[in-house]
């Protein structure tokens, strides 16, 4: 961050804002405290028949290298939705019966993993822009040494772990039509 | 966003980067995409005895209602330390053995948030700068119509569902002394 968003002046300085914790960049011109926010990313595990749906990165970080379906959760969408579009988009795979399979953080990173299992109604996937190449694959088969992210094999393992995972209680707010808010419970 | 905060030009278009999806703020000074991040928020439905660790709000919004304690997750703290660390603000008290209980999206708000339950490890609070007071109370004498927030109530449904919510897979990620990534593993 060189300038201020708000009003423009290249006047911004780390610092902690009274009565706050932690360090936001502030704006000495126009007052305008900059929060820094996190990056949310959603992926499956999306199984058919006990095998697993990996695909083999074409771009970098880890091109050539196995991953799940995941990315970054859009503005505006909520999490289950985000880790369906990645799987749509990457492995071209429709999933369903999402359950949360495990919360990773990466304080280094800003980042919030949220990993689902889920599954795929059919056999049916082709590669995406983002892929070479989509496979199932049986927890045998996996090539532990060709996968992508260090999440990627905690979140295999977390699925060989458990891989029907219990509910855990998740609920979406949206604004109802009187402008209220409206809640939509998942389980 | 009225102004580039890599490059400082007024030139900040709202549109669809090619190969992406969902809008995003463009400059057409520089070329900088400034993606939409996430608001994180973590909070404890902390307990003590059966009974539920509430906080009276003393700032806007829903001053004067009652609350659990949640705030938004700082940059470089993982989920559960920022649990801890607004359970601590707000209420002044110590809490642990943290389990993920539910999980909520607020798309509208670009918010997720986590609740936790929690233990303290001792009827041990007092009102932090942003609380009127603080309580322990039963199921039956949780008072619905003076909560804050709509999660709140949530929360304190899903609590009331599942007070010893069974553990998901959780692993925080972190740079080890050579550089490489580390794994510090939860359940």
């Amino acid at each position: 961050m060189n300038f201020c968003s708000h009003c423009g002046a290249a006047q911004i300085r780390a610092t902690m804002p009274y009565g706050d914790i932690g360090l936001h960049y502030i704006c000495d011109n126009c007052g305008q405290i900059h929060y820094q926010r996190h990056s949310v990313v959603a992926g499956c595990v999306a199984t058919f028949d006990d095998r697993v749906l990996l695909c083999r990165r074409a771009i970098e970080p880890y091109s050539g290298l196995w991953t799940i379906p995941a990315g970054y959760v859009e503005i505006g969408e909520t999490l289950e939705e985000g880790a369906i579009r990645e799987t749509r988009e990457e492995c071209g795979a429709a999933v369903g019966s999402l359950n949360l399979l495990a919360l990773y953080d990466l304080p280094m990173f800003s980042e919030i993993y949220v990993i689902f299992a889920a599954r795929l109604a059919a056999a049916d996937f082709c590669p995406g822009p983002e892929s070479l190449e989509v496979k199932l694959f049986t927890a045998e088969q996996i090539e532990w040494k060709a996968l992508a992210f260090p999440m990627v094999r905690e979140a295999l393992r977390d699925w060989m772990a458990a891989p029907q995972p219990t509910p855990v209680a998740k609920a979406d707010f949206f604004w109802g039509p009187d402008g209220g808010v409206r809640v939509r419970r998942k389980a």
